[in-house]
């Protein structure tokens, strides 16, 4: 293994008026893979066991995107936002072109890039995310989730063993190991996000959710893409990878049972093996 | 490769008071793995190139069901007493355990025998198939695959180009490659089915769609399951299958883009690639 997330020190990048915080894992002879996170996460949300494991062959970049951690400006209250900062973060590291990871939010961000800037992403991989326009989208009002996000007990990344987990014991066990694999590093951490993150990303969340027009304009996303679910996603629902599916012309689904929004953090083994195996290959289509 | 369906000889077996007809293709240290065939489908429909690869690690059988190709009695009208021919053929070799890979109505024979007789199936594929009380299962009539089937041009296996693929240039051509291989095989050929094969399958078709209760019955199958679909599958829509992942508490979802009722024949070095490696696993859950 050539890189930890648990270890690489975190860099910056002064571009478009902004410092971006970010960290470099691993390295190959595959293209750079971009790793786009979650609501209110940070370069720490990264589980080491799925970044490490890409990084062997490839390098996995990290990055927190404007307002986030120790990136500096403002969070934008749209994921066309979030997109015009990623943008101007690649453009400051000279990368024209690489493959991407977005994970729930960072999924929508992801196909907000696909559109402005095809030739930006060489192969794409979504996971626990949704299309624009799509259903029931971060609702942490619902029963199954505003409970856990108002005890306080469950403090920091505590919460998440229970938001992003299903509610079964081998799905909660793999929640507490992910939860404990995240306080694995020791120094260089970011701060977590407040209530200001929060606040405008769920602005983005509302926005993303009401669009002028449905799932048409994924017809043009023509990367190879893989999307990837938990079939009991209470976060943003399985249907939101079915309808991914449906619509973008050159996707493979893979749904995992037991399992929630963080899934790929569940299986993180399967998950990374299948996704290397996925960035690896050179097809024009994306069944790999 | 230690064997192929172009040349393995067909076999017979005598069990339960019926004579049943079988190849048996490569070998290897992995569980046979039985494979149960679509619609009016013989041994003679196995693509080579999804069966060979995967008998380089295990055994794979192909079986006609009663009525069907050379084996002998009448085809049940239900798939519950499809089941039970499976289960005395199974008896009749000594065959205790095995993987089953089930194809269309194969699948929803597999899923009858996984309920009768849970002891029977270590891992289990269903491709293209539906669980009881689905919907939509192979409605001939319907405008996108009526024609199709009464085009007096389209004798024979020439048909699945239309009726198991995909509409498109790509899909139309994964066809007629598939066409070609079935048939490579020139000797010791399977009657074709007819009229009185097709109704009493379609019958069997038509209780599957009306149980008694929907879906609940899928809870006890507890075998690690891949359920493999083509996202334009208009012989068996992709619902079925998305209604089996919601349901069966184990299993992986693979869905396959720009495809239809046949695409694990069009993607026929993907599909045996990850159907291996799930072969392969020896854990309890269902991801690979």
């Amino acid at each position: 293994m050539s890189g930890s997330n648990i270890t690489a020190p975190t860099q910056f990048v002064d571009a478009g008026g902004e410092r971006y915080a970010y960290r470099r894992v691993g390295g190959g002879t595959g293209l750079p893979l971009l790793c786009l996170q979650h609501f209110t996460g940070t370069l720490d949300n990264w589980d080491p066991a799925v970044t490490d494991p890409l990084a062997e062959d490839r390098e996995v970049i990290l990055f927190d995107n404007a307002g986030v951690g120790r990136s500096g400006g403002t969070v934008p209250n749209t994921v066309a936002g979030m997109a015009k900062h990623t943008f101007a973060f690649l453009d400051g590291l000279g990368i024209a072109i690489c493959d991407v990871l977005g994970f729930s939010l960072g999924g929508m961000v992801a196909q907000q890039m696909a559109l402005d800037r095809s030739s930006i992403f060489r192969r794409i991989i979504l996971v626990a995310t949704a299309p624009r326009g799509g259903d029931d989208i971060m609702h942490l009002e619902k029963p199954t989730l505003a409970p856990h996000l108002a005890n306080p007990a469950l403090r920091g990344f505590t919460v998440l063993q229970k938001i992003f987990f299903a509610p079964t014991e081998i799905s909660q066990a793999a929640g507490a190991a992910f939860v404990a694999r995240l306080q694995q590093r020791k120094e260089d951490r970011e701060p977590p996000s407040g209530p200001a993150v929060a606040a405008a990303q769920m602005a983005a969340f509302r926005e993303w959710e009401k669009p002028p027009a449905r799932f048409s304009e994924l017809a043009n996303i023509l990367q190879p893409t893989l999307v990837v679910s938990g079939i009991h996603d209470e976060m943003i629902p399985i249907a939101n990878s079915y309808q991914l599916a449906g619509s973008l012309p050159n996707a493979v689904l893979l749904v995992y049972p037991d399992s929630g929004h963080g899934a790929l953090f569940q299986f993180h083994e399967e998950f990374t093996r299948l996704a290397s195996a996925f960035l690896s290959a050179n097809s024009a289509a994306a069944p790999y």
